[in-house]
This record gives C-alpha cells, structure tokens and sequence, in this order.
C-alpha cells in the first residue's frame, strides 16, 4: 500500500498516509512516481483559495514517474507503445471533452467545463490522482508521453508545470526578433517566460523580483538586466524600465506574479501599442485600481489574458528539452530546483514555497 | 472677415469672433465650411481635460465645405485635382510625420509625438483651423478627399469623427460571422460602432445605455436589442447580457462611454476567450477596480485599446457613406443628428452635448 | 426495409437498393432522411476521383431529417435532448480523434487522419451512413443539431455543406469592412461566399462564373457585379476586375471553381498585399503554371488553402440561417435550390450537376 | 573627382569612372564609402532582367561609409546630430511617399510607386546614388542611421541588404518555439533566414542548397542539418524533410533561391496546415507547375510572398547586430563575407556571386 501526501482540509497540516493500492483498467497505466513539485497552487490549496476542491486531495499535478504496468496496450500520442520500465510523464488536465460549445466553437479549450486536474479537483478518495504519492494511477484517456532519452527526469521536473504555462504566455505575447521583453516576478512561471523570451529573439530581456536570490539565478540564465523592486522606492523598477527603453516602454511585458498592483505597473512599463500578457493570476488576489484613458486605451494597448495550457504546450515542452539539453545549445534546466523534499518533509516545501526562500521546490515520494 | 466660435480658456463661454482672412500658401485650401460637429472631445476642450491646448482655440476637428480657392493645382489621394466648388473634407490629424520612431519601427502612427489635430492643437492665433468657423484653411499637406456625389455633405457631418473612430476600433474587434456584440454606450461612437457590427455579419448586437431616447435611435438602426442601465438596478444589464447569450457572455464588446465603471462591466459581460475593445477612454475620468484574476486572466479575454484613427479610417469611411447611400442598401445615417446648430447657438449646443439630451449636434456656421 | 441510392463503383449508374434496418446502439440516432443533397464531390465520387472510397457507398453528405428513435437519452452540442419527431441534422465529418499530433499539435483537425465522412468514406455494407437514403443511421458520437423552429429542413439543405464550407474560407480571408472581395465560380461554394462577403461588410463583391444562369442568381443576392467569362476573350473579365478596382485588383478574392487556371487568374486580380483564398480545390484536377516573382513575392501576397469544416463552422452555419431567415433580415436562401430530385432521379442529378445546367440539386429520398 | 563602378547597359563589363563630386544640398549627407556588396540583384542588373533601370547606373544599394559633410544640422532617427567622422548607413529605398493608397490605405508600403532605390532606380546622371563608388551622396529625406559603436562597418555590411530582407521573411514566418523551419538556398538571404530563425527559437532549422560549400558555412552558424540537392537524385533532399520531420513536413518553410521549381518543392517539404514564405523570387525566372489541389487546398496552408523591406526591418537588423556582437551573445556575422573586391575587380565580383562560387562578395571602393 503506497505512501501519499495528503491535504485533508483547508490551512490543515499535510498528512503522509497509506491509502489502497490502484486498480488497473483498460486503458490506465501506474506509475511509480520519481519527481513531483510544490508549485504556487498548492500553495493557494493549502488556504482553501480555489473553488470546488474536494479535500482530502492528494496536490502535485505535474509529476514524472517509471510506468510499473499498463492496462494492456497503452500508446502515446506520436502512436508508441508504453513500456513497463519507461520513464513517462502526463497532462495534468484529464476529461477536455472536445464536444462543447467552449471546446467546439469558442475555441477556447482551456475553459472547458467538464476539465479534470491530477492533483486539483480529485479526492484522495477517487485514488492516487496527485503526484505527492508514491504512486499515480493514469485513468484511461490520460495524455501521456515518454521521455525522449536525452531529458532526465529531473530536468523535466525542473521545468515542471511552470514551463508549459510560460510558453502558453509566450505564444500569446507573440514576440518578434528584437523586442524588448519584460517579465515581473522570478517565479518558476516568469523565470520560464524569461527563458523562453531569450530563445524567441528578444532584444533584450527584464526580470524584476523583490527577491535578490531569484534574480540572480535569472542573471545565470543570461537575461540582460534584473531589477529587484524597493519597498523604499516603488516607483524606481519602472522609471528604470523607461530609461532602459529610451523612454517608450517595453514591447512586450508579461506579468507573473498574481500581486494585482503588478498589473497597474506592467502597464506603466509597456509601450504605447505594445502587448501586455497577464498568466500568473491563478486566484483571486483581490483588485487594483486601472485608469481606462492613461493605462489602456490611450497607450492603445493589447492586453491578454492566459488561461491554463493544452496538449500542445505540454507536448512542445518536452521538444524543447530535448533540444536545450544537449551540450552545444545547454540551458542548465535544473539549477531552477533549489531543493527536494521527501513527502515527510512536504509542510516544509509548503512554507518554503509560500515565503519565496526557494525558487522551485521539487518532491521526491520514493525517498524517504 | 470670417466669423469663428472661439474657446478663450477653460471653463468659459465660447465667443463669437470676426478673424482674419487666411493667407493662401502654395498647396494650402481655404474652405467654406457647411457643417462642422460638437463631439465629447469638444466638452472635454470647454472644461479643459486635455494636456497642452493653447487656448484660445476655434474647436471643430471634423468638418466639410466647399472649395474656395486652392494655392495651385492641390490633388486629393486618389490623384484627382482638387477644384474650387468641390465639397470637401480632410482629417483633422496632421502632420504625422512618417519618419520618427514611433510612426516607423513600432507602427503606431496614431501616437506619433508630431501630430496636430484640428480644432485641438492650434491656436486661434495661428489661423482658421477649426471648423466652427466660417471658413477653414487647410495647410499644405493635409489630407483632403473630395466628397463623392452620393454622399451628401449632411450624411458626412452625420458620421463625423465618431465613424472612422468606430471602424479603427470594429478593425480591433476582428468580428467573426454571427459573433454576438455588445456596445456599451450609445453616443455617436457607439452607434457608429453597432451600426458597424451589423455591417460585418455579427449575429446579434446588444446596445447599452442609460438614455431612453437614445436606444430607440439604435432600435431604429436595426440592432437586435437594446438595454438601458438602472439606476435602481445597477446589475440588471449585465445579468440580461448573459441571459442572451446561454450564460456565456459576448464574444465581443465595445467600450463607447469614457465611464470607468463601465469597463468593469464590460469585462464581465464577455466571454471567455472573448475580446474587449476600449475606444470610449478619450480623456482622464479616472481609475476602477480591477480583478485580474476574475476579469483577465480567468477569463482568458483579449483587452484592446483604441486610440485615435489613421489616414485608412477616413478613407474608408467615405466609401462606406457612398456604398451605403444609395436606395438599395440605404443606412439613414442623417437620422443619428439631433440638431443642428449656428455660430451663436454653440453653448446650448455644448451643454446639449454635456447632458446627453441630444446624440449628435452638428454646427452649421454659414447659417445664422 | 428502407430504400438507398446506392454508388456501387466508380462511373457506373447509381442503382436504388433495398437495405437492411439500422440496428440502434447506445448513443446512436435513427433519422428519416427529409433532404440531402449532391454536390460536386458526389460527381468526384462517381467518376472515382477520390482515393481510398470503399464502393459501394450512398452517398449524401449533408443531410436533414426527422428522428424516428433515439438510443436512450442522446444530447445535442447544446445539451438539449434529441426528441424523437425533431428535426435533426449532423456533421457529416466524423471520429475527429481530438487525440493525435494534428488535432491537438499541429490544431489542424481538419486534416485529422482518423476523420470519417458520412457518403464518402463509409461502404454501403456498414450501414446507412450517407443522405441517399430513405433512413440515415447516426452512430455514437456524431454531432447532433437540431434545427430551430425558424429553420425549414429546405432553408437548410439549400445552405448544405457549401454554406460551413463558405464560412471557413471567409473566416481565412479576414475580410476588413469596405474591402473589395471578388468570387470565383457561383457553384454553391461561390454563391454563398459572396452572400457571405456581402454580410461581412464588402465595400464590392464581384462575382464571376461562365454560366449566365448562375450569375443572374448571384445578382438576386444582391452581388454588385457579375462577370461572365467569356470564351472569345479570356481575359475580358480579369482586366474588368482591373478596371473596377482603380486598376489595384481585390482586396480579397475566392476561388471556388476547382479549376487550375483559375488560380492563375485570380492572383492576377488581387492587390499587392492582399489575400487570395483557395477553397474550390477539392479534387485533383491537374497543374496550372504560376510564375512565383510576378503571381506571389512582387505582389507581397497571402495564399491560403480551406480544407474541410469542423464543427465550429457547422455550428455557425445553423445560427446564420436562423438570424437570416426572419423577415425584416431575410435572405432567400431556398432560391438557390435549382431542383428537387427523387432517389429514382439521381443519376439526372448527377449529370445536371455535372453540366451546371442547375446551380444546386437537392434530393429528397421520401419522395417517390 | 570621385571613381565609381559603373554598369554602362546591360550585358556590358562595369567600367569604373571619375565623376563629379556631389553637390551638397541642405539636409544631404556626403559620404565616404567603406563597404557596399555585390548582391542577386546586381546580377539581375547585369543582365537586364529588371524594368526601367535608367542606366548607365553606380549599382550597390547597400553601403556604410564615413560621413565627410552634411548639408547644415542632419538627425538621424533616433534624433541623433549626424557629426562628419560617424560611420552611417541608409535606407537604401528612398522617397516611400506615405501619401499615397498604396501607403496609407493598402498599407503596402513596399509596393508604393514613389519608392526610389540607391543602385537600382537612378542614373548616374543623377548624381552618386550608388554604393559601388568612393563616395556616396545621400539626399535631403534619405533614412540615416549611425553605427552604433558595438556594429563594426564590417559586420554591418556581412548583414547587408541579405538581413532586413530575412528580418521581413522571418516576421511573415511567424515562428513559434519549437517550430521545425527549412531554408530552400544558402545565398546571403537563406543563410540569414536560417540564422534568424535559430533566434527565434526554432526546434530545428534545416537548410538545403546545391553547393557543399555553402552549407558549410551554414553548419558553422548552428544549423541544425543541411541537405545538398543531388542532381542524380532530385527528390533526395524532399524525402529526407520528411523523414527528419515524422513524415509531416516543417511548420515553416522560407524559399530563399529564386527558382520557380523549389516553390513546388518547398511546397511539398511543408506541413498541412503550416506556412509557405516565399522572399527569393527578386526578379522574373519563369513560371513553374503547381497543384492547387495537392500542394494548397488539401494542405491548408499560407503561402505568403515578402516583398522589399520598410525602414523598420532596417532599425531592427542594426539593433540585431548590436545585441549578436558582444562576446557572450557573439554570432559571428563577418564569416559570412566570402571575399572582398576593390572597384576594379567588380567584374570579378560579379561573376563568382553569379556562379555561386562566392556566397558573399563585398565592395571596398576605397582600396586599391
């Protein structure tokens, strides 16, 4: 009987507990889970900040794992065959029905109802459908991908749901050769967004943080500028922005911070025409004074919202590890991990996260 | 010796000037105005919103008049020589200068730091360039085009500037066959911008308001429903958005109202991963409350500000009055003018404008 | 036993046959066939131009009809109950997985290689799975409409597959209100392009055919102008494009001919910088040369193929009928059916569409 | 009394000539030339394969030099004084009008009729408009940049016309990470494509040409393959696209050659669903068989011609070289020039650019 992590109510302790052992369908794969992670939503589960969540949970939603069986055979989406022994990683968003009207005609998949989420909106009841376990049950018509040989498995971890989800935000900022890229908060999300700004051409790139530590492991992935943001001076990240960008703002910013006031001042930081991408508000944080005329419609702007990530993200995820891993054309994925933590250890990782005092922590369920 | 309606300073009477005759440059125009219009921009001008006017100034940025004299042969931009006789119209903004920073590399010409706006940024001082004025002079460079003979000088004056700002910000709303629209606001730019949205295949426009008799102007233009704002129910009009559209909201809204609250609104009267355009913000009426998580990023929405038009909107514009003049296909536009007004008439006419008793106010400064 | 129109192999006579009843399963829908319809791939398919076609097949890709009986409790897109006597049409594209490389990578699912179609990639021996036919099965997972009350079966069966088809093509070309949008081919395809551009807003929308007959119903719609080629002077309406458009060419042209020459043609009659939009192409009908400097790059132009429909453009079709189809904004859309034809009249139909001595033949296989 | 390079008539060996010294008007610029090039176009000159060249002409449209003089107070468009001594270049294409429907309305600036090209529209009767000579004159209007001190004049002129051209290609391309992106040519603008999109982060950059030679250079910039078109094996180099691309074809394919049949080619190493750029097609070589069915319609895809490039691909390549020269991010841009020529060994120049056995010949008019 597997050992999980389990978040039995809001703003209660993590338990280690054993619960039953998966049933294999048709269709379902188990996997012994190597990396899971403590990402800022589970941070926000832990307060009982999100709707709907069926408590007791077993949180992690992006996770990696050796598949130990199949319920007979099992493909991945490029049509091969799952292996006993394989290193495997899944979408976490499960049940995407592709036959309603927000999949069908509003094109806008990510808003489907009917979405499932590993480690969000199943009980630990329902099985072990979170990654902070020893093991993960893959039901039936889950989305799943072996790793290419030349990412590890804690590489993948490294890059984690962060990854995806900033290269959702990339997509939508659509980056031309040369623009100036702002990216505000050094989080997995935004340090990813930073990553994959350089990758896309950006002239220059701009990572702004309150905390020294995050950005200077942003500096080590080549940005061009950090700013660390002053409680004694709130306004001197942006005038450096204006200064940095003969005074017109960025082409580009991408907030991912889910601070409100960070939206107030991204927009005070872009160009007029320019485009600003909000992805790191995953909750309700409250609201922040916008003026309609200087902030928006005067600086004619384009601001996005982005809303989760689809298969295409994920699936393009790991084809960019791939690519970035090898020797010639290395980014050091996982100098993103500033710890791992057993599943005993999970409040810790929990109040790490919260605090800021590491930038990526990383769960490893079979250590003990 | 011309007689022009002269703003001395903010806040007081508008006055009733004999100017100078124009001096005729080479390339220059001097018009006989027939109408010119009072639009929000002008109230704002009268309570002295706008940075920078040099007052005294002879407002009236739209207009149209017949040729008196040209300085030379002057041709239009179709090449067509410009006589004198012809009924004319130009656009206000000037002087765009196609060689700075922002016209060239970040293809925002309607934010060139050059521009200069008829009836907003010159000085009585500096001539007739203003339309509440008996004659206009029209500068060397600025962009003219004869009124085709389908389309009368009233049916222009009738469209004036709030149309080809509607259609710089339909462009921006990138309506889709039987996409549902929402305006909100419906003074000329919001009318000009539902009138539109039929034009372009949506499938149903939705009209808001607080004035009655404004919504039965729309009615009367074919917009599919109209709701008007309660004082006493202050959600009715919004719960009533998501009644007409399965609960989902619209794929597209479009803000005509430079009422802050109004943006909140529109942001939950929208679908997810629907647009919202902002064109109504055209002065400083302050700031509102913002969820980003709620209002943005949740609903993966597209916010697009809209400022100001460019040479193709006003081109277009007039194909559109002359494609949309003739009996077959009639739009009666002159129906959106309430009244019209002389020289010595343009307070009331301001003070109409200010308290929404009337749509639209055209000034006829040749009558008295 | 119900009677079908059987396709029993490449270029011979469409024979009627007795077929077996369908056998209901869970999920599955039974329907008496009110109209289908033969369009041009129905004579593609009779000339054995398609590969992979399992003869012997009924054809009848878009089809209406009455349901008979339900396999328990089946839902419609909308999540309204499918009663037995409503009137229910179908996506004919079927088993788009929404689960391989091009459905969720790539997004184009379109090109989906699990995708079926009803009456074309189906053999009769599978069941009644094409519109020629008294009784239509619908299998599990088919996507269901049913019409609203203010959609006759006639008004749909005369949009048919050419109306969704139409509708992507116009989403591909982006019309802008007041461009210049010229049609190639008034088949039904081209017909309801142009009704389309009409809707979208056109400033212009030229229609051009060989057949009088078919551009004297394009005019009906209200098409600006209509250009016959002629055989004695080929390029007599190319150059009248010219002419029409201050010798700039379209903004926007369609193909819908399926001929190759056409697409010589039409790149010759769109503007430097505009779209051309392929959509006639449905079969394989041989090589046209192109001259790459002078068709494409020195005419900065946009090339766009249309392949298939998905369910957004189905969806949308059934909403555009219902906004059209009541008085004050009525389109006529039944005059586009040339001619109603029994199952025992297909092999006329057939020939008929083959000539294009009628613009749209529609079948009604209750009729005797 | 300045020597320049003149072609005299096409087919005619260059002569090099003394000619005037140029005549400085207010807003003029003379330079001293440091480096011009040799590019297709040239060749095409030779040969007469353009309309309306007045010649004799001084070819070279792309130069740096040292400013001698400037007729009174000149900025550049950063606002920038022009100081005698500065390294600068230009535009070369001069007098887009923005005044015209091609400008303004079309928003086609590229094809705008008043556009006049340093090398290629003037006569040297007219004065020194042309790189190919010791000195350059630049007229009053003409778009003047400064070197930044980080852009050696070398390494500008590696760039040369060949890069804003690609800049253009790439913006068409709209490049999303991951993207696998083939070159057809390893000229200056293939090779600069394949370089740009590397930037832009695509998953793998495939570069195909006829000369070994070339694509070696091309490998030592980082491309991920290169493929060498067999004579004996013409379809070699499409199966292998193929093969390295799961048999789907690239997501974006650039035709850099200038020969009709890799169009066909490139259309077929493309994915359904992707984006067909074309920007080699510089002048008219002939028409070449293409498939509507096959190679557009059943494929879905953009086709999209480039034509010419606007001031903003000009800033935007000087920024480029600047961010890719310091020594972290260094591309190293000078190994592109294969050779440099003095004025008297142009005839030389041209021929090895002609026969492809040079892959980027530059001009140094001030050598001997």
């Amino acid at each position: 009987m597997p050992l999980a992590a389990v978040m039995t109510a809001p703003n209660q302790p993590v338990e280690v507990q054993q619960l039953p052992d998966p049933i294999l369908e048709k269709g379902g794969i188990i996997l012994e889970t190597l990396y899971s992670e403590v990402c800022g939503t589970d941070v926000h589960l832990l307060h009982g900040r999100l709707e709907g969540v069926p408590y007791p949970i077993i949180p992690g939603h992006f996770s990696v794992g050796r598949v130990v069986e199949t319920g007979g055979a099992v493909s991945d989406v490029n049509g091969k065959l799952i292996q006993p022994g394989a290193i495997a990683t899944f979408l976490d968003v499960h049940e995407t029905c592709y036959n309603c009207w927000y999949c069908l005609v509003a094109k806008a998949s990510t808003r489907c109802p009917q979405r499932k989420v590993y480690g969000v909106t199943y009980s630990a009841k329902d099985g072990l459908l979170g990654g902070w376990s020893e093991l993960i049950y893959l039901k039936p018509g889950v989305k799943v991908l072996t790793l290419p040989e030349e990412v590890s498995p804690k590489q993948f971890i490294a890059g984690g749901c962060a990854l995806p989800t900033a290269l959702h935000a990339i997509d939508r900022a659509q980056i031309q050769i040369g623009d100036v890229v702002v990216v505000q908060g050094c989080g997995p999300v935004g340090l990813s967004a930073a990553i994959l700004a350089l990758l896309s051409g950006a002239g220059k790139v701009i990572v702004i943080d309150k905390f020294e530590s995050r950005l200077v492991v942003a500096k080590s992935f080549g940005v061009d500028e950090t700013l660390a943001i002053k409680a004694d001076d709130p306004r001197q990240h942006i005038e450096r922005v204006l200064e940095l960008t003969n005074g017109h703002g960025a082409d580009v910013t991408i907030e991912a911070t889910g601070i409100p006031i960070a939206v107030k001042e991204g927009l005070n930081m872009t160009r007029n025409g320019g485009r600003y991408v909000i992805v790191g508000h995953y909750t309700n944080t409250g609201e922040i004074l916008i003026n309609p005329h200087l902030e928006i419609n005067l600086k004619h702007i384009d601001i996005r919202g982005t809303w989760g990530i689809d298969f295409s993200h994920f699936y393009r995820m790991i084809e960019l590890l791939k690519r970035h891993s090898d020797s010639s054309k290395n980014i050091a994925w996982s100098s993103i991990i500033s710890r791992s933590y057993t599943l005993k250890e999970i409040n810790q990782a929990l109040a790490d996260v919260e605090q800021g005092s590491v930038l990526k922590a990383v769960i490893q369920p079979n250590l003990s």
